[in-house]
């Protein structure tokens, strides 16, 4: 029997999967942001040559990870794709054509987290020897779709955030000497019972909270075992709730924690309120900006903890709350 | 190094994975048709005692998987879960306060294909020792979504087929001695270009002919091997151009050939047209009807092909064409 590779909802993987190429491809206002010399191709109008929003999202999931799969130099045997649109369409029109075999997700902005984790553990069940995970995001798609039309020009609350506009893609195998991931906490389903569409990392934190404390649990590791721990896109208010929620037991992240939403825009300059979100984030966050600080060996291990809201305008219009929900990933340096 | 488990692109798992439990419930005029005595739990009138369509459908995730987990003795340890409705919001709200790690998916109607897949590969990865895959639609809740809202009582096209309102769940396992699953096919996304929302069994039909050539090519089967195959929804027109699309590469599947969308409605008595579709139209037949034919040794090998089609109405109404996938499943009688 093989051996089981679980410890309460941390899975160790029973070797290293390896990170062999990784693509990022960002809007305009992404490539104008503190990360914006990070990423692969910043398109000046975040229309990538397309006539439509959404076929601008899938032409992004579709050049991120062709630029993943030329850095990997070898082609993924499964694909885990996904993003926030309705029936997840950028990701089923980027991959058409492609001939990989297709795995749909919604995870919301977590659902790389959810690729990586679904990716990792297809490599080391020996599944296949190579897969990607792609998603993205786009501000005009998101913003129409969960809010109101882009010409309706209405006033943004305190606490919203700004959709990301870009896409990150990940080639994961089994032989490299990349970065790799080592274990995956894949998350449960929280809801503390929000109900503003714009306070998504209110909404979020205390799944990020609940992650973070399995995790931790799981591995008997603490905070300082880590060089780095970034949430997906709680913003600065999740991250401030965040910090209190993991406070009351006993677990101070300190200077190491960072939000992929936070990050990714100038909060002082670039008017984005609490900061980034969307699927297009972390992806960015991660892909442009804490795999090259892994690889150069800058850091030797990051906890990676997307976060995504598992709502929808048709269920809240019903008075529905927000889950929440986080998955945490391992990664280490290359060797 | 662990076994390389594939071949094209089939993955054979290491030891069969046992199905453990299924729960099945479903709608009234599922309950009519011609599998209705076969379901777990026929809800009077598609309320499940709900205030919305949409909690409704919900509540039937919930139910079948309860059932399900009942059945197998056991709790899961990572669920895999979705549906048809924008952010899967009926699998967020129905894993909600569940507690297990959630793993949301995307694959249009084929989606429980995609949950036994990924759940078969995470239990024989060591990932898991037990795991639960849950799919739902809804008939009130997808026509508004997809079409037109139920009160406008437009006429409906002769290739349209009838969203099942149900719900189908099924918990795998490392040990058993139930029917197992010792093979699965994820599939490619292929679209020959229909723009017909109602007519999805032309739109799949082709994803279906790639991933069973696929299959067949893979394992060096035909198609005599199985004593019943069977498509997820590619109602009666669908199902007649898979024949043709077959017939071109020389495959026949002759008499063992069924279409879970034939098969749930009484074409000639229920107006379907075309038959069912949903995710919860192979969800239900495979719960209800393949499931304890395999149990009772009356078929020993089927082979199980869910189809989805992977559009939004946004995407068509901006002169999209509608992709198709299909994901196969070899599943034996139990030991």
């Amino acid at each position: 029997m093989e051996q089981y590779k679980g410890t309460g909802q941390t899975r160790t993987l029973g070797r290293p999967v390896h990170i062999l190429g990784r693509g990022s491809v960002a809007g305009a206002k992404e490539g104008r942001g503190p990360l914006g010399a990070c990423f692969d191709y910043v398109d000046g109008d975040d229309r990538m040559g397309q006539d439509s929003w959404e076929r601008a999202e899938s032409r992004m999931q579709a050049l991120a990870l062709d630029r993943a799969v030329e850095r990997a130099g070898r082609e993924p045997e499964l694909l885990f794709a996904g993003d926030l649109l309705n029936q997840c369409v950028a990701s089923g029109y980027a991959a058409r054509g492609r001939g990989t075999p297709f795995l749909g997700l919604y995870g919301a902005c977590s659902t790389l987290g959810e690729g990586l984790c679904l990716g990792a553990m297809a490599v080391d069940g020996g599944f296949a020897r190579c897969v990607a995970a792609v998603s993205s995001s786009h501000f005009c798609t998101a913003e129409r779709q969960y809010r109101n039309p882009l010409e309706y020009g209405g006033q943004r609350t305190p606490t919203a955030q700004w959709t990301v506009t870009g896409s990150g893609a990940v080639v994961l195998g089994r032989e490299g000497t990349g970065p790799r991931i080592t274990h995956c906490t894949p998350g449960r389903v929280v809801d503390l019972g929000i109900t503003d569409a714009n306070n998504m990392g209110a909404a979020m934190a205390p799944a990020a909270a609940d992650t973070i404390l399995a995790h931790l649990r799981d591995t008997g590791r603490g905070p300082e075992d880590y060089d780095r721990i970034f949430t997906g896109d709680l913003g600065r208010l999740g991250g401030r709730l965040l910090g209190e929620l993991l406070g009351r037991e006993g677990v101070r992240l300190g200077e190491r924690y960072g939000d992929c939403g936070g990050l990714i825009f100038d909060g002082a300059e670039q008017d984005v309120h609490c900061g980034g979100s969307g699927c297009g984030c972390c992806a960015l966050v991660l892909t442009g900006y804490v795999l090259p600080r892994l690889e150069s060996g800058r850091w030797r291990r990051v906890l990676f903890c997307p976060t995504g809201a598992l709502h929808s305008p048709t269920a809240l219009q019903q008075g529905e709350s927000i889950p929440g929900i986080c998955h945490a990933l391992v990664l280490e340096g290359g060797e």
